[in-house]
């Protein structure tokens, strides 16, 4: 037996850092964007779990933990065209797919909540995320009003195509570790500047104020987003990876060759067949 | 200007009926399925506001409702293939894709969750529907476990296709206020024995459970139920309207011509696109 889901990239524009004693209840607010294409998961029933991304035999810690979390067993083959490491949130949307498909295959009796939280606190526990699950189920532009699997989210209403560049990785738990107060004291002030204005436009521009004043923003994206810039385009460097999203034709109007996505309105859900992706 | 935004049509199966003081506060609880095709909205800049359903001028009472409420005039034109008054909730989606699509064409400074929040008033207000419009902002099958805007919500992961017949119009303000209590009652027994097994099969038994229990089953929607069964098939009424649903192929199977739809996972969305519907 064998079952389909697909889960979006997630953009992070600006987050706060928030670490409670409930893995639940830790997490982070914050403002992104969710992508398609983003990552397709199949599950097969099988005795012992065994992970492959585009199908090479692989570990990601998350999606082990949250198997395990669900009691359930499976061959839980992930493919995506999206850099891993390079802030599109693959670890969430992979974590997040093998619960919805894992569970298909096994019993499927949880709520889609229930396998949110699942799939969050192994995110969590695994120090690979803290906001990217959430988000990932939402789709569209999500706002993280509040920390954890549980926390409150609204969004703001646009479609569109959007642009992406990688540039190399950075390790997520390294620098959420270095300066998490900084992070989480820009994170709040460019949150509530958003808020007052909820359009993409200002989500752009509060994600390139977050970058600056956490002191996150790599020499080299800089380079790109002026380069975009200069050519009449709006673009934001993703949290965490050295990657650059822009709006529209931003990247390609630069002269760069980007990743072409849309805004992925759906967030995660079963398929019934795996070429939906 | 214009701007398109494309709402799910809403299949409830089961609900309650909570009237509070404040309307964000009032609502339903209960579970249901949202499909695509469902209702395509434009909206154009305009000094008074018309509406337009299918090319025929019309007037949708919480379409007029939540442009006021919002401060804005436009041109509102909608197209569906659904049977209006019929269980597809095609009121509570004409008013969120005004919303959506009005906000965008003035001034687009409103979160979701807002424009969420004013068209569940508009409906709740006009006496129309009590959950289609914060079902038809989640899309997939959502499980409205708190009434009201700002209610929790949870969902069923499933998918697939999706088939109706409409059998003629039910007024919903009138059966509502007939036997709320009865309802209620109903609506909660079965909710709790959804959340137990919460699968798209249980939905469609405890719809028909409820469907009893009340009294609401129409014996032209039961027998369309029992020639579906006969052929194999799961079918349930649609809550309000004398509508037969039925998994996959059923009402197909069983000889009918039905609308054939997907479960839609994305929910109300802006779109680029007229087209996209």
């Amino acid at each position: 037996m064998e079952s389909h889901a697909v889960v979006p990239g997630h953009i992070t524009g600006l987050f706060t850092v928030e670490r409670r004693s409930d893995p639940i209840k830790t997490g982070s607010t914050g403002a992104g964007i969710t992508i398609d294409p983003g990552v397709s998961v199949t599950a097969r029933t099988a005795d012992t779990t065994n992970v492959i991304i585009n199908g090479e035999p692989a570990t990601i810690e998350p999606v082990t933990r949250v198997l395990e979390d669900l009691g359930v067993t499976a061959t839980i083959d992930i493919e995506t065209k999206l850099p891993i490491g390079a802030g599109f949130g693959v670890s969430g949307a992979a974590t997040l797919g093998a619960a919805l498909t894992a569970t298909a295959v096994a019993d499927g009796t949880k709520t889609e909540q229930e396998l949110i939280e699942r799939a969050h606190v192994a995110e969590v526990t695994a120090g690979t995320g803290l906001g990217d699950v959430v988000a990932q189920a939402r789709g569209g532009i999500p706002i993280r009003i509040e920390p954890g699997s549980d926390g409150r989210l609204d969004g703001i209403p646009a479609t569109g195509r959007i642009e992406a560049i990688s540039l190399g990785t950075l390790s997520t738990p390294a620098v959420l570790d270095e300066r998490p107060e900084q992070i989480t004291e820009a994170g709040e002030l460019t949150l509530a500047t958003l808020l007052e204005d909820p359009t993409i436009e200002q989500l752009f521009a509060c994600s390139q104020e977050f970058a600056q004043a956490t002191g996150l923003l790599a020499p080299e994206v800089s380079e790109v987003i002026d380069a975009v810039e200069t050519a009449g385009g709006t673009a934001m460097m993703s949290m965490l990876g050295k990657t650059v999203v822009a709006l529209g034709t931003g990247l390609s109007d630069a002269g760069y060759d980007p990743i072409v996505g849309q805004i992925d309105h759906a967030g995660a859900r079963l398929t019934q067949d795996p070429n939906n992706f």
